[in-house]
């Protein structure tokens, strides 16, 4: 994604980047936090912000010059949530969408940056029950909280997005980067909100409590093809007293 | 209230603070404004914050480690419209609930302060209406507007809010903290803006035309369990009138 | 409108002012950029924030004393959907309100400054939409995207409006005032967002790309009561590949 952003910053087009996924259950399950991935993350190049390169991302998407369309089908949750708050435009899927920010009931804040965003996507209360209470948000309950633009019934939504990433890209590409300038000039949170975050995710994921609950959590089949997974919302309001019945100490 | 939120600050717990009322008919009715209140609130200590007893509340509130959640059921006008404003997390019952601001039917401007908060939560320009309107609004309209999170039936709300509130409570502490405070980074309205809010309420209170309304809707039933108070966003759109059949001179 | 205007900031009256039009299809199209109006335009005498006197209306009418309400009916793109933006409140007919900012369309930024209202009414991911799409929203969507208020049935669109009004115009105006002031505070943009977004615009009209397609788009009716102006979001849609058909050269 560094690379295609920067083709992006160098070329000026696509006028229109959108997002969908090849899975019909997942958009982008959520961020991987196995040692595994942070090697291979650590081996990335530094991004054009010097922020972590997941940082980089969410940064560089806001103010991309192309416009940037989340189409959700599937799971949507932690950085697939952040990803989607990132992008100017997110549609949904009604029957199969579902988004969430799962991580505070693994004792973490969301480090990839939800914050900065939704209080200006969904205002300060609904962002607040977005993020304190990790739930999953279907199709039609994120359409009513603002946090896609529209649901959209699944018969109809890829000729919906692909009528409207069509539409767009048929305009003139100095009016888009005007007007997505501007809206930023008022809406863009500031870079400076985002490390603090990951660096708090980062001490979260240093404590026992957080690791108790992930062990927990991997041994139930989290970050695998399982039910966890598909139902990680109602999974998570039950990790502690998982955690507890199975006898994993927390200090 | 200020010494529970004193206990809380001073503790770290509990996790989740729950608002609800016991009274069917309402959550938090309004300010008293008679000057037997005047004298009880005149002594009361002064607020950690240093600002008018029902300023310090509304202040600390935002800020409180805890998570606050309002479970509306019932009325919530005035004071009472500034509490769930101010709570991170807002649940109306469909059928039962009624929030509003309705001071401006009195000659005032609310003195809590729900305008800092309000184009943060429903948008500018519902913001302005539910302020400049004074009328009521019920759960469905009230989630509409996003004035609430969720209207949930009636029948459903009890078990809604607790399992809410009991997920929550689960979460580590340090979490809940650390996504408040990251929100309130981007969203909290500073607290200067509320004093100069609080006096502007006075001052109206001085003017005669607050004065002859406020003696009227007395007169008719305000502030007693009455037909007034269940209908207030109603009945202050008549007060006007009433005022001037009644003979009470407007200067 | 300017005279109407500094009447207003004169006399600090009336409290209440309105927004309709006797036009069953409009409310305001949209500005009239030929080179007959542009004349007219300079013939005006400056306005009281000395900007351009189209910027000088939205940018006063943010700030006026008085209460002021858009009730739409029929079409309201562009600068109708500009007024709508700086207006305080907005009700839109269900049946028959259209709005819409459809520039992007002739490759242009909107000239009257949307972008900076818009993520505080409808939240930055719609916000985007609007302005990039270019797209009609009807009475029923621009409610669900908070782009109006409220979208009332059009049998009971006037009785409502008219009701609103009436019983706002009975409050005292030092109340109406203090509110819009305190909401002010913390939501109205900056008088300096508004004349680059004019600029930008100009710059976007003196383009080959949008030179192209305006006088493409004068062919097919713009401009007139015609079926373009009716459907003029669906329109822009195909402006290109008719501009291209029809054999205009674009740089």
């Amino acid at each position: 994604m560094g690379e295609l952003f920067a083709d992006i910053e160098r070329n000026e087009e696509p006028a229109v980047l959108l997002f969908d996924s090849a899975d019909p259950d997942y958009f982008l399950a959520h961020y991987d936090i196995t040692t595994a991935n942070a090697a291979l993350v650590n081996s990335l190049p530094a991004g054009l912000t010097g922020f972590h390169p997941w940082i980089d991302i969410v940064v560089r998407l806001g103010k991309l010059r192309a416009v940037t369309i989340s189409a959700i089908r599937g799971r949507a949750r932690g950085a697939g949530s952040e990803l989607v708050l990132a992008s100017d435009i997110r549609f949904a899927s009604r029957e199969r969408a579902v988004l969430g920010q799962m991580e505070v009931g693994f004792g973490a804040i969301p480090g990839g940056g939800p914050a900065p965003w939704l209080p200006c996507v969904v205002g300060r209360g609904r962002g607040l029950e977005i993020l304190l209470g990790g739930e999953d948000f279907d199709g039609e309950l994120a359409e009513r909280y603002g946090y896609v633009n529209r649901a959209i019934p699944d018969a109809e939504f890829e000729s919906f997005v692909v009528r409207f990433a069509r539409r767009v890209s048929t305009f003139d590409r100095q009016a888009l980067a005007d007007i997505k300038h501007f809206v930023n000039k008022v809406s863009l949170p500031a870079d400076e909100e985002f490390p603090p975050q990951l660096d708090a995710f980062w001490q979260a994921a240093a404590r026992p409590a957080f690791q108790g609950r992930h062990s927990k959590a991997f041994e139930d089949g989290f970050q695998q093809r399982s039910d966890v997974e598909l139902r990680l919302g109602e999974y998570v309001g039950q990790l502690v007293e998982r955690t507890q019945t199975a006898g994993v100490q927390e200090v």
